[in-house]
């Protein structure tokens, strides 16, 4: 029988410290999820899960998410081979968020576009306008390989 | 003139690779913001911005969110002191989240219970039920002294 989980206690103080996981899942159904590498703390991405996707992940101790955009169950790699094994799962206060810390296989990559880190771009400000920068341009992989055209 | 954003592009390479930040709100108008210890990188909390509150940030340096519970905006630490002032923000591949690098003011914590970071929980797995165990108890500071009987 697959994992379940109770709804969130109404009760503030049980929720935030007592011995149930009981995720506050949105109007969607869903959770945040920030997956950082379990070897630096690097933060990789940020994704969301439903119940299916919380539950395998926490079973089977291979992240899964929830993709909004092809609205299904999507198993991390599944293409790329970039799979991500879950050292430590975490919930925050209000339980409406996990934290995964991850080790990643394959090219050690995790965003679609070959780069390690989906947050390979900082943000500044020029003549009044907000730009991003590219601060992380290594490609560990090149799209067009792994995925095929797109 | 406050700053603004332009609307995102419909192309993904510009969106993945172009000048511009040019964040991609919600249906709520929301982004998410992921929020590490500009120290060690540690995970503080997971919150959310409108474009008010990220232009705020940008301009300001001083993080502000938008608070889905109170349906305002929302000055991080403007009650407890424990304000963020921004080493820097990044945003990821498809511009929908951002990351900031924060450092903390007052007491050195982030969560409104008193410890360093909201992630103080660790998930897991008990006779067939979903449990979180307290791995960080350490309170920086008495809920009840900073915001009172809440």
């Amino acid at each position: 029988m697959p994992l379940s989980f109770a709804p969130p206690s109404k009760d503030k103080a049980e929720l935030e410290t007592g011995p149930a996981f009981t995720p506050r899942f949105d109007e969607k159904g869903l959770v945040t999820a920030v997956v950082t590498d379990a070897r630096d703390g690097e933060l990789l991405m940020v994704a969301h899960m439903n119940a299916e996707a919380l539950a395998l992940t926490i079973e089977t101790g291979v992240a899964h998410y929830y993709s909004r955009s092809r609205n299904r169950l999507w198993k991390k790699g599944e293409s790329s081979g970039n799979v991500q094994t879950v050292a430590e799962i975490r919930t925050d206060c209000d339980q409406d968020a996990v934290w995964l810390k991850v080790t990643v296989a394959g090219r050690d990559a995790t965003c679609h576009t070959g780069r390690r880190s989906c947050f390979y771009r900082t943000i500044g400000v020029e003549d009044g306008r907000a730009t991003v920068a590219i601060t992380d341009d290594h490609r560990h992989f090149d799209p067009a390989d792994v995925y095929g055209e797109k």
